[in-house]
């Protein structure tokens, strides 16, 4: 289930109720002996609650891709047992299950696993529509689009949908990119209006204009939002 | 804020929060005898609220903008009494107040009416968000992106989305134009694991795979996902 970017009050009812009724609650961490921020959002809601950590390696790229997979098989290991005695297990994870998730790999391994396993998914608020809020940005009307793109291994995608001028960009994974983010969007007229929020919900939490943004880096979890070009006003009489 | 896309367990906390200690909770609705789906979901989930509808005008199209920048108007005009009096309006919306929202108008003709009000939105839950864990879909892995585009003018920016095969695509205001993106869908060989989800929270919900729908129109609010095209299964030891 998604549990939302950081402000634990953007948990649903859904999530609550399951999280309550669950036989078991799993938490990706990166370590055993550090709280994953999913967890951290439960703590502060449902201090009643008690996570299970499952460590998962966090590392991005091709390499961190067969990391990944083979953490969420042993993570579908670990389940095993208890998913065959027929306990209902929920993990949480951050924003939307459903929406670059370690989630969708470990769902994956327990179907394979356990293939009369029920799965279902959980909605969850999204880092971008939490820095939109934040940032007071409207992000779409009429027939504009909106392009979620990444930018962890270069910044092709962000290029792309800079072609759209009624298109909202959000991109995800991109700081270590971050300056060449900033000279892409300046160079289309679209850095007017942008914004990068980090560490939502967090000590640390920050949402600054990207035109002011000095910092050469920005944390992977880094959201850039460069709302859609509106030049010409919707007539009024 | 934003109220989610149907199931009032998507409420989130905050919405909650802020529904209960607020001074006056305005929904919109089509007519003043007609409740509107965001305050159906607010009587299910909180039936000690009161709402006070505001009428809108929700025609589509480019003279339903000016009738509904003219609502907007007349609704700020509306509130402006209460919000000079230094009472909380909540303003609630199905989905996300940023995105597609009429809360937007209504915020912007606030501003201008009473510029000193401070102005503020909860994120929901969207209906791509609703429609892709009913239909179990994994909208995004690793560097795969997502292209929210609407087809309510025609079906030129889902064609346009289609070119990226590993992107997810997710269409709004498309009931109309539903057999022309049915067609383009399969031409772009993109049609199978697509769903389209209608009435969601409300009877009649529906959810089917977009290869089996004999309708030719959908409503306004049905929501198309065409998941992105993954061919290449990650490499795994």
């Amino acid at each position: 289930m998604g549990v939302g970017p950081g402000d634990p009050g953007n948990l649903t009812l859904r999530a609550i109720n399951t999280l309550t009724s669950a036989d078991l609650v799993i938490a990706p961490c990166s370590s055993p002996e550090i709280e994953g921020r999913a967890e951290s959002i439960i703590r502060q809601a449902l201090p009643e609650i008690t996570c299970h950590r499952l460590v998962f390696d966090m590392s991005p790229g091709e390499t961190g891709t067969e990391a990944r997979v083979r953490g969420a098989r042993q993570a579908a290991n670990d389940l095993h047992r208890s998913l065959s005695e027929g306990r209902t297990v929920a993990f949480i994870t951050l924003g939307d299950p459903n929406i670059f998730s370690t989630f969708a790999l470990v769902a994956k391994e327990v179907s394979k696993l356990s293939p009369k396993t029920e799965i279902k998914t959980i909605p969850g608020i999204m880092a971008f529509q939490e820095v939109a809020s934040l940032g007071g940005i409207n992000l779409l009307d009429e027939t504009e689009k909106l392009f979620l793109v990444t930018a962890r291994e270069g910044i092709t995608d962000v290029e792309d949908a800079l072609r759209s001028t009624n298109a909202a960009i959000v991109i995800y994974k991109g700081g270590r990119n971050l300056v060449q983010i900033v000279e892409t969007l300046e160079k289309a007229n679209r850095l007017k209006g942008a914004v990068i929020g980090e560490m939502l919900g967090l000590d640390g939490e920050s949402l600054e204009p990207l035109d002011a943004v000095t910092a050469r880096k920005a944390s992977y979890l880094a959201t850039v939002i460069a709302p859609p070009l509106r030049i010409i006003e919707p007539p009024v009489d």
